[in-house]
């Protein structure tokens, strides 16, 4: 009955290093706004609502990290600023976003449906994640997965 | 210049909403831990060190919101005690984990690789995501995806 997992150290679990990043208040919702291409501290604050302090913590944290660069832009008259773009590990971001909007089109979605699509640019079919083997197969459940341990894997010290 | 973002409500954005469970601090850690079978209270304290009440919260919150089961036990001779079991809808959050998985072993592993890998029951070969669009295109890159508004899209007051 013991579960085998308790024997493996998640010291240096991918997922909990990703969520040092991913589960802070808001990042993702900073993310979504960069995807749909609002670039701007004051466009992103005008839809989302963010206290200004915690967004410009969340920007400058996914600065640090690596997942957003700032681009300097000037409108006629007015001072040097910055926008925000994805860079490629921002980008790499994509598939969460895709499976947080699915999950939440499902289960959270009020009754008229989401506000949200995505659909394919070249033909205009609506686009979703799937999970799928390396042999090809399609795989329909999260039950015919196993975990496995990876090169990095760690016995706990007990 | 100006985003098209802009004109729409994010009141009722879905990513938004699945944030308010997923973007808690420790709730994909402990999401994790479920899907890899660890599914009691003090085993869970044990592997990640999750301070005693905010796990506590987490499992309550996770419980309320219809993503974990409380399941009764009783070891021989103990009181009776919970575990907690995943809904259909927390299975459902399986894609939104291997997702993120798959970024941080890209990007946050350490060098000798990620520990944990996940596989296909069936055949042993590694699983990952992919983005495909409803007419069987399969999709490489967020730049082959676009935004369109959904059937609950709202425009904004402005």
């Amino acid at each position: 009955m013991r579960p085998d997992a308790l024997d493996w150290s998640v010291e240096n679990c991918t997922i909990g290093r990703a969520m040092t990043i991913l589960g802070e208040k808001w990042t993702v919702v900073v993310l979504r706004e960069v995807f749909n291409g609002v670039r701007r501290f004051d466009d992103m604050r005008d839809r989302t609502g963010i206290p200004r302090q915690v967004l410009t913590n969340r920007l400058a944290m996914l600065v640090e990290r690596g997942v957003l660069r700032r681009q300097p832009y000037r409108e006629p008259g007015a001072r040097l600023r910055y926008e925000y773009r994805l860079t490629e590990m921002g980008i790499d971001l994509y598939p969460v976003l895709v499976a947080v909007r699915e999950w939440g089109d499902r289960y959270l979605a009020d009754p008229e449906g989401p506000p949200l699509q995505t659909v394919h640019r070249d033909c205009g079919a609506l686009v979703d994640t799937h999970l799928r083997c390396r042999a090809g197969h399609e795989v329909g459940s999260p039950r015919d997965v196993v975990p496995s341990p990876g090169p990095g894997a760690r016995r706990r010290d007990r």
